[in-house]
């Protein structure tokens, strides 16, 4: 049988019966009572209500493993064998399950040999002594696009509902070798084109703090199931935001006492790292490529810790990589760079890119970040406005170019085999997108003197980061999300990046004042060639009171120079620290 | 003044003026006696022949400066004061002078400055008591494109006469901060397009063992310098071969005794590395880009021995160009990795590309590598040869249709804006090799695929490198290469390369059977997109006698993973040490 796409005659069906599958595949023990489960169908149920931990899915010893935010504490309990990792697992099995029926996460449960597997972890830990892995016994997710032997990848498109992967991915078996646990995967947008998860396959994927948002997207089946402790890391990636904007709807950053134990409730927040391009091996992934080169998709996990995102990271290169996928490059983690910075920093702020005027949510939490990074005596430099806002909104230009120049031709393949729908907003690109060679080439001299501009800012005031939003908004209301103009710009500067939350909407302080509406909107971009994407008059008809947005987190992004990921989650290890001491 | 290309209304008077300009600029002392000069002028007269020698404008002390080819040496006696940092500096522009004169490669002279900065070099030596960097006093050569402040580059392109670099470029600064003297730039051919050094500016550099040969090029000027002794270290880069095919031409690994120093002439070689995309910096190159981001141009050094090519590495790294210039990958250069290897190696070899029959000199360099590693207890794998040669003819195909998809659009305009004409065989592009944006995409899956089918082969045989021909036959008559093939696929799979020179033609052991000539020609590739390479039949017809390509030198490549450029390092000097072993 050859790849995909697949022939499908009749894709309503096709779906159906996959989403059939995958209810079938929850074990009976892990249903929710009846009752819920007609709240949980009109998304009026979310995965951490008190009334879903005490209804019997899950035990004492479950929701204390599960309430561990921080990978690091956890493992060290696996090791410690405080806990079994086929205690873990089964504690995650049914959080995975729950956030599944609340707010639509996972497309593959793979729980029967997640159980072996750990049996086979703790005998290990019982014959040898000593641990497989960094990541002995610890249950990781894996957005739907990686590979796994002998289990399907969709990639969001009904035309892949036959596609099984022949093999691991690099990144699966990276997990493995590190005594990691794959338990499930987890949903994706319409071929991880939209910045939010909406397919026709697996339907949406809703936020945990409030199922009439978004989880974002593409990773937002990774952000919705570990926001709802239904997985403690997650290996997504992001070609534009997918594991920011994701992480940065669905982290939270306070203290939520929902157990007996609140000692175990370390940390309360969803982070995420996008590496380089290249850092990262990136064989095996499933997914629909065209052959355009020219967009920087980065890798990266996804956590409720930095530590989390850390040992994700080092258990991949751990796992030396770049022997076996070409695509790697040979750089091995380097936990040394990577520690909280002891020497003074200096961090240039990015307050507005000129695309999108941030919401008042959002500045709050900069600006809550760059008090306590202030007042921990890191210097904070306001990167020059007009510079900043020329090179942003001609680098979302070109970005937004580079990312649909093929006109959809390869995409729409994809979508056709099927005849499903393009679930709309959906970045397929069309005829009018289409670039001709030299508008290509054109578009790559654009892209090397904003990189050469923006080069320039980074030698000039010597910065070690850049702090900015990770989005303009919070989480929107499902298919409402504006613009990735804060994240994007870095993919098309392949910076290493990542997000980390820090509030949540606040009713009253986020109202937005008059001159907030009053400013001039700034010009939409492309919006010819690329409509998917809204502007900065459509953010404000939105955020007509943070109402609309209510309860979401909201986080900041940190963006280090190209490939320098250990100084990105060192800085992100020190907002985390501070914010946690901030909070104390 | 805007940039390049200049409109240039008389490009011979400009050109005229250009290299009588450089003839003015060789010091009267430098200058041949009149009847060398005659005997250069009709290329009669070598750089290494005796006579030249005793000619006067080399003294015995500057005879045994030069003669000096292992770098580390050199400098270890700068460091002891054995040597002044003036008297080599003396002593390198007087030999950079003579090959001047005797095979044109130089484009810059800069020797004032250079003494200047060796005086500076040599004070601070007296005050500090200790050298100012890891090439303290060491004349460096660049290749024309290398930016230097307030000194011209013209790509050996006409409309480019007029251009003076505003800065160092990083590679420039890389060297200065090192403790490394400039004191020359070395020719190129048209817009650097072709693998021989001949351009409408400067001229034809030739092959200091032949002058009726190629030197080779793009980084021809480097080679040739090089090879005349008047640089024991230069700085190139290598977009399909321009630093392996002309360290190839010119590099000569033989004991030849010309000096009553006997006991320097450690070794007389010149090998070359090409980094992998990224490993180094490539802002401030002066060359026409026109925004095809497709190939794959790797920068590095060319020297006279293996230390030589690692100091410069080291010297570049140590540099942290990362923080400087957004192009380059910040991994540190890890001396450890680039020792001779201590364990077992596996090397795989590819006999013929199925591109070009390798020629009877070539075969035997390559076949007298394999005879001493395997004497050395290394594994010697032959890859199978019809996957090889599947692989390399779609490569060649592949990376021929990459670096003219453009059409010579970008190329075209600098050329015009002088209304020099067209050096024959200068890769511009033409409108039958543009591509349209899905034939470019279907390009890179094919290059995709290509690297996928590579990367199974180093996995299955567990490949530590690949020992192959960096070019189907020695030196050519100038304006006769035939063919890039074996070093252009390792630019389109992006892998760290070296060469290294083993022998020299050899009039009688080199005389191809019969059987050579019969075996039917591999079918020319890509004739009507890239008429600039010729093919097997070509190849046949040039190599009529070894007499052709008399007194050339013969060298082979060794290729490891992308980045992995230690890793190269080290089995060149594996490879340098067993070759010296062996001649003894």
């Amino acid at each position: 049988m050859s790849g995909p796409p697949f022939q499908i005659d009749d894709w309503q069906t096709a779906a159906a019966k996959k989403r059939q599958g995958l209810r079938d595949s929850i074990p009976k023990s892990h249903l929710l009572p009846a009752e819920l489960a007609k709240k949980a169908a009109k998304g009026l149920l979310l995965p951490l209500d008190p009334e879903v931990l005490k209804c019997g899915v899950l035990n004492d010893l479950g929701i204390e493993i599960t309430s561990i935010d921080d990978a690091a504490v956890l493992l060290d309990r696996i090791a410690k064998r405080i806990y079994s990792a086929v205690a873990v697992t089964e504690a995650y099995c049914k959080r995975a399950s729950i956030a599944q029926q609340t707010v639509n996460c996972l497309t593959e449960i793979l729980y029967d040999k997640a159980i072996e597997r750990a049996k086979y972890l703790d005998d290990y830990l019982e014959n040898h002594g000593t641990t497989s892995g960094i990541l002995h016994g610890l249950p990781v997710s894996l957005k739907d696009l990686f590979g796994v032997k002998c289990v399907h990848a969709t990639a969001g498109l009904a035309s892949w509902i036959p596609n099984v992967s022949a093999e691991d991915s690099p990144i699966t078996k990276g997990i493995i070798a590190a005594g990691g646990v794959l338990y499930v995967k987890t949903n994706v947008s319409q071929g991880h084109l939209m910045v939010e998860s909406i397919n026709n396959v697996f339907g949406t994927t809703s936020n945990p703090y409030n199922t009439a948002l978004s989880a974002g997207g593409s990773s937002g089946g990774e952000s919705a199931l570990i926001a709802a402790k239904g997985s403690i890391l997650g290996s997504a990636t992001d070609g534009g935001g997918s594991i920011r904007m994701p992480a940065a709807f669905c982290g939270l950053c306070e203290y939520v006492p929902f157990t007996s134990l609140p000692e175990l409730i370390l940390t309360m927040l969803q982070g995420g790292v996008k590496c380089s391009k290249g850092r990262m091996p990136t064989m095996g992934i499933q997914s629909p490529g065209d052959g355009n080169e020219s967009t920087n998709a980065g890798l990266g996990p996804m956590a409720r810790s930095v530590s989390g995102c850390e040992l994700w990271l080092q258990a991949q290169l751990q796992n030396q990589p770049w022997n076996f996928d070409f695509n790697c490059i040979p750089m091995p983690w380097n936990k040394e760079k990577a520690q909280r910075p002891k020497s003074k920093l200096v961090i240039g702020v990015v307050r507005d890119d000129g695309v999108i005027r941030p919401t008042p949510p959002v500045s709050r939490a900069w600006k809550r970040v760059i008090t306590l990074l202030a007042l921990a005596g890191q210097a904070i430099i306001d990167v020059p406005a007009g510079e900043i806002k020329e090179i942003h909104q001609r680098g979302t230009s070109c970005a937004m170019k580079s990312n649909v120049q093929g006109g959809g031709y390869g995409i729409m393949q994809h979508i056709i085999a099927s005849g499903e729908p393009v679930v709309p907003r959906t970045a397929t690109g069309s005829s009018a997108s289409l670039l001709t060679t030299h508008e290509i080439f054109a578009n790559y001299k654009e892209r090397a003197d904003l990189a050469a501009r923006y080069n320039a800012l980074w030698v000039q005031y010597s910065l070690n980061a850049i702090l900015a939003p990770a989005v303009a908004h919070p989480a929107p209301p499902h298919g409402k999300y504006v613009s990735n103009s804060y994240a994007g710009i870095y993919n098309m500067l392949d910076y290493a990046t990542g997000s980390i939350p820090v509030t949540k909407v606040d009713l009253e302080r986020d109202v937005a004042p008059p001159e907030w509406y009053n400013a001039p909107a700034y010009p939409r971009i492309e919006e010819v060639r690329f409509p998917y994407e809204w502007g900065d008059k459509e953010m404000k008809e939105i955020y007509s009171s943070p109402e609309v947005f209510k309860d979401s987190p909201v986080g900041v992004q940190i963006a280090c120079r190209r490939l320098q990921e250990e100084k990105c989650v060192g800085i992100l290890k020190e907002i985390e620290a501070l914010l946690k001491e901030g909070r104390a």
